[in-house]
């Protein structure tokens, strides 16, 4: 039986520029990426929060230039957002599998505390937190079972130019699971007993990278609910999953390619990935 | 039974600089690594050119930055190389895989036509040759059968940021296979039906990146010529190959560790290559 899943993090608007195109007042958002390719797999929770009389929602403005690896972030507008402490409602407190998408690493400890026995929690963070609350950032992943972080972010947090080390050094600190993102270059899955290799979905060109990393942990942690497994053949398979989702997102505009996104194009492209390392 | 392979290209005197380390006066030069590579797997013919009455030996000096990832050449000291028209014997014109190391274009093409009906002719290349001689460029490549590039090289050769569409154009004009590599990522095999993609062996940190792409190149026709083929399944196992001769290469100065390995080496690290990809 399928698992639940429950993700608490942002929802937002974004404005993206790419070269190519401009995109005004689209939906973003960390649990907006992430809830929409997780229930390709699983029934999701998100608790995030929204504009409402006390201010407006969080807004993210964004550059990408023509190399499309890194966002450049041309204004941000937290919002109601600013102040926001997650409140997990009991109902949710039984939650399987959990996703602490980019916050402040102090609420994602608070809130991982108010799930009661999940069977796995996985968590996202940014540059922003490895630099201004490394140490509670810490703390929390000591207490999480998966850490999904891009290949500088892992860099950074462990101080070393060797992603093999940093993951090395992340494993030691808790978490089973290790997940490098590296864009166009794949990611890579790391446990204390064996890596796994994904590539990229072979695309010609990105149209938005924005919520690759979102969509990506929402496949990882949809696979996981979906089989209801964490052993080491459901991660080597959730990380291929991740990376079929983050193309979903990355091939169109905001949410929309995750969103048109079906059960069968999933298979497809999980197919496809496999083809590219067969022997 | 095992073909032969013939390499032509440069033999030299490498200085390297590394943040760890300073050696000066080891063996280098394309055709060094690749013939030190390819002979794990077939008997090589090897034509270059070394100092004596007329010249020194071709000398280079370079060093590596912490990532490792690009040389800067500090100093070229050409040498008897200069001048250096490689005259293929007539014994060696029956060679059936043939390697064009990084040279002149218009060497590689003249070479060429001195072997008399190869199976499969690869050839690698640099920046210099795309900036200053183009034409003569396309012209041998419209020549051979595999070309074997890095990631910037392909993305120059083609003026396109996509390196599949820079994959394409050069299929285009004639070649049936197209590696792209990538340093730390791997390695991408393209071909008109298919595409492969190689992960790059799991180092912590590389010793000397030099003769990493020319080692690859030696693994990769080396398995060509072990098994006669050049069939789907043989490129794809080429390009495993060429990662597992590029590793041994990078994690030793000069040509030591691909000097030092064996065929049951490379057994091992074939199948670690296949573990790390499988689900």
């Amino acid at each position: 039986m399928r698992s639940n899943i429950l993700v608490v993090g942002s929802l937002a608007y974004d404005d993206v520029q790419t070269p190519a195109e401009h995109r005004t007042d689209v939906l973003g958002g960390a649990a907006s990426y992430f809830a929409i390719a997780a229930r390709l797999y699983a029934p999701v929770r998100l608790v995030g929060v929204i504009g409402g009389r006390s201010g407006g929602s969080f807004r993210w403005l964004g550059r990408y230039d023509y190399a499309m690896n890194t966002a450049e972030t041309i204004n941000t507008d937290l919002g109601v957002f600013a102040d926001w402490q997650p409140r997990v409602p009991e109902s949710f407190a039984d939650s399987e599998f959990v996703f602490l998408a980019n916050i402040d690493p102090e609420i994602q400890l608070a809130t991982l505390r108010s799930v009661r026995a999940p069977k796995a929690v996985a968590l996202d963070t940014m540059n922003y937190w490895i630099d201004h609350k490394r140490d509670a950032l810490l703390e929390v992943i000591s207490h999480v079972d998966i850490v999904s972080v891009n290949e500088s972010e892992a860099r950074q947090l462990c101080d070393t130019i060797s992603v093999p080390k940093a993951a090395r050094d992340i494993l030691a600190r808790g978490p089973r699971a290790v997940v490098v993102k590296r864009g166009e270059y794949g990611s890579v899955l790391f446990t204390r007993s064996f890596s796994f290799w994904s590539p990229a979905f072979p695309f010609d060109e990105v149209t938005d990278p924005t919520g690759a990393g979102d969509s990506f942990a929402g496949g990882f942690l949809g696979h996981l609910a979906e089989t209801g497994s964490v052993d080491d053949r459901a991660l080597r398979r959730a990380t291929l999953h991740g990376t079929v989702c983050a193309s979903f997102a990355v091939e169109r505009f905001s949410v929309d390619g995750i969103e048109a996104a079906t059960p069968e194009d999933v298979a497809a492209r999980y197919r496809l990935l496999q083809d590219l390392v067969r022997v």
